[in-house]
């Protein structure tokens, strides 16, 4: 065995190491980025930032969440990341882009809207010209005009409307949620309790303009969307098919980038649960490979969701999910893989099996770092690992965010980018809280401002965009960055 | 960019599938062993007992270990792990190798114990002829004897006695231990406490020779171990040197060994604070050089111990830690380096200085996965990682044991083995629960009876023994695995 007689009379040379290090320091996401002079300034000030951060008693990415986020909003490189260009939110889901608030707020004010209890302590909802028929295990549908007009105080109303819309609370949240099964329990329900306000046909609109507003706000020009695209409802009952929703997805994002022009647009990735048999995967795909012919601009591919753990694995679907292949026909996928700490298991080969199936990015990867042959596919490929810190937080992967095994792809350079999943679940908006968990807690002292430049650089590159629309997309997000570096570069100057 | 480009219209191939699932698996730890018929069969008896534990709400990796010890210990895997012939345990500190309980039970017992309490409510002990003079910030010193003769409840102030020398608890221990700072803070009051205990002469020999017991009893045949080699003082004040001590470590191993010669022995590595200055550095290495020349068999190389957070980086040490290479003194060195999560700090180079000192192991390595370059350099020196999952659990760097970074080193098969640090501090003891959670925790349902025997093959490997020793060792381990397989295959024949 070698180590035993390898040289122990050698002395450190000062210049290999310094070598060594800068080596180390260049692999890393954004360590080949060269800095202009204003980037330079602006790179000194996050690091003097980060310094104060790593120093502080309670260290935001070491701590939950929704403990960690009011530390976060006081946080200078918090507001920094908000200002900053982030390009594309590529994993992001339909019914989980826009603040709950504007739910409760907006929403569940308009006329129409009945509200029922269920047994297991959640509410419903229904908009509906004339009062609806009762759900099973359900109180009574109440009209939430009239219940506001008997209710002395609606804001405790709408406090607990609000509460059953998102995971977040202001409680210990070990103490709420203490294991996996109890957090992705209150996670469906919170989406059975959204759904009835997200797919009345008014206010699935509005939401969708809300969400990409929240996104936009946030400075982020692009967005990829996982969509369910599921049977959209008016208010005498009548229902709109999957092409309907997607072509009101494109309607609306028109409307969008025509009141913002400088939002580059969005694309829909169509999803289904991975729970369904056989034979509706089957049709699913069918529908998506039309989708994808009828509106090859806003369809950018497939995807199945729901918690990997509980559901089939990709394997089970494979006749299905060949189907495309089969006819000749492109359909991109964007699997989902790897979001578990289940080693060895079925689920646990979902990271190979999306890779066979050719899969355009992985979402979450979670698994990826305990499977080197899936992983020297994936960056040889060049498929991006969609990063979801603040999501693999709150559905309990991992806690102290340091951990996150994409801090070793960060460090590796292995093609990542960074998004929020499900923002409004989590009590996030946007991108920037992911960011900064990325760039704080996963990246540490090590990642720069040429980190965050690659991983808004690559939130573009790896999107389903065309070549030609990269292009596009990149120079109108160069400006924005030019112009956020010099305004930045600035302030800083300031005593 | 190609992965916008790569073939969607290719379906995967099933037997190209199961080629790579199977590379994947050959590259794990233990991944290319090749089992005999018994041996698999004792290997399916294991992944059976694994798929149980893996269906258990409480899965014990995933818990505290303080928490978990009481399911592990119930664990039919836990039982087969400590009859398991484990080979050696190269990473235990001198003073944290056997039961608190002994030393409570015997230690304190002896004549002439004093014991007094600090203004911080631990303890301080010491031997003497005669009444001892007074600490600084502590009580009078009070002779044990006369303390028990006037207590009514000596099981409570034994009980009170034990709680100060180790982190072990049954209350909340995310509770107790709030943070890194309050953890490390107890660890070290625990290690004051003990220290006039395990520092007097007899108790010195005694506690050493129980801690061989311990780990000799749990299937360990040979330990590599950190010690401080302090003065060692007797009943009349008068004290040792650094080389009375380690030739008492030699003769009680001798000893230990004559008593049991299926035990093949130990050897020191001489350790020193990580926070002494340069000139104490100094002395330190030219002392280590000294007793590595004049007890060849016995000393085995030289560390620094401590936090490295609040520590001195290696590089602080760089003259120090250069005079045997630069006298041309082969002095081997086994550091302790990334046993923390401060990406990018000074103290985070210790990784890749560590193996510029040519190392010959490294310490924990938590770090390495973040570090490319430094895990490069480890990988192809055959530098192993010494992995002690429960100790960087109970000191705070993570607490779900999936999400250990060594569990991705296992999968790729980075030179590992497992230990088990402080056992005693840490309400373990010898290597047995450290195995099961690097088993079941760290390896999930991927690691196999081929990962247990290339541990504990890897830990004759990697260790300090000369190559006609391993053979030796090796060929001894042998003889005990074949008897344990034979004896579990037998059992596992029954009904
Ligand atoms: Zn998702
Ligand atoms: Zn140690």
């Amino acid at each position: 065995v070698m180590h035993y007689l390898t040289g122990v009379l050698s002395v450190p040379d000062p210049r290999q190491r310094e070598a060594l290090i800068q080596q180390e320091a260049s692999m890393q996401t954004g360590g080949q980025v060269v800095l202009s002079d204003a980037e330079q300034r602006v790179d000194a000030l996050l690091f003097n930032m980060k310094q104060r951060e790593v120093l502080r008693a309670d260290f935001p990415p070491a701590m939950h969440f929704f403990k960690a986020r009011d530390l976060i909003r006081s946080s200078p490189i918090f507001s920094l990341l908000q200002k900053m260009p982030k390009g594309g939110a590529l994993h992001v889901h339909d019914f989980s882009m826009a603040d709950p608030l504007w739910l409760v707020k907006n929403a569940t004010y308009r006329p129409h809207c009945y509200m029922c209890f269920t047994d297991s302590h959640s509410v419903r909802f229904i908009f509906s010209s004339q009062l609806p028929k009762p759900l099973p295990r359900c109180s009574p549908w109440n009209l939430l005009e009239n219940l506001r007009a008997k209710t002395s105080n609606t804001t405790d109303l709408d406090d607990s409307i609000l509460r059953n819309l998102t995971l977040f609370t202001d409680q210990d949240p070990e103490g709420v949620y203490p294991s996996q099964d109890v957090v992705w329990n209150v996670f469906e329900q919170c989406f059975y309790a959204l759904w009835g306000l997200v797919t009345y046909a008014p206010v699935f609109r509005d939401y969708y303009y809300q969400g990409l507003t929240e996104f936009y706000l946030d400075n982020v020009m692009y967005l990829e969307l996982r969509a369910l695209l599921p049977q959209i409802y008016e208010l005498d009952g009548s229902t709109h098919d999957s092409a309907w929703t997607l072509k009101t997805y494109q309607d609306v994002t028109r409307r969008f980038t025509d009141d913002h022009p400088d939002f580059y647009g969005a694309r829909i990735i169509y999803t289904i649960s991975r729970s369904v048999n056989v034979s509706t995967m089957t049709g699913a795909v069918e529908t998506a490979m039309k989708l994808q012919k009828d509106f090859p601009d806003i369809m950018a591919g497939f995807d199945l969701v729901g918690r990997e753990d509980t559901g089939r694995p990709l394997w089970f679907y494979r006749e299905a999910l060949s189907l495309p292949a089969e006819r000749g026909v492109m359909l991109p996928f964007y699997f989902h893989a790897g979001e578990t700490d289940l080693e060895g298991t079925e689920v646990d080969q979902n990271l190979l099996d999306a890779l066979l199936f050719n899969t355009s990015r992985i979402g979450h990867g979670f698994a990826l770092p305990r499977h080197p042959v899936a992983k020297d596919i994936s960056r040889k490929r060049g498929v991006a690992v969609e990063v979801c810190p603040i999501s693999n937080q709150v559905l309990m992967l991992v806690n102290d965010l340091r951990n996150h095994p994409a801090a070793a792809l960060m460090a590796e350079g292995h093609p990542v980018v960074i998004s929020s999943d499900d923002p409004a679940m989590f009590g996030a908006s946007g991108l920037s809280y992911d960011f900064y968990e990325a760039f704080v807690g996963l990246g540490g002292l090590s990642s720069h401002l040429g980190s965050l430049k690659q991983l808004a650089t690559n939130s573009i590159r790896y999107s389903s965009l065309a070549p030609n629309q990269q292009e596009k997309a990149l120079a109108l997000w160069q400006r924005k960055w030019d112009k956020f570096i010099s305004e930045t570069a600035f302030e800083a100057r300031r005593p």
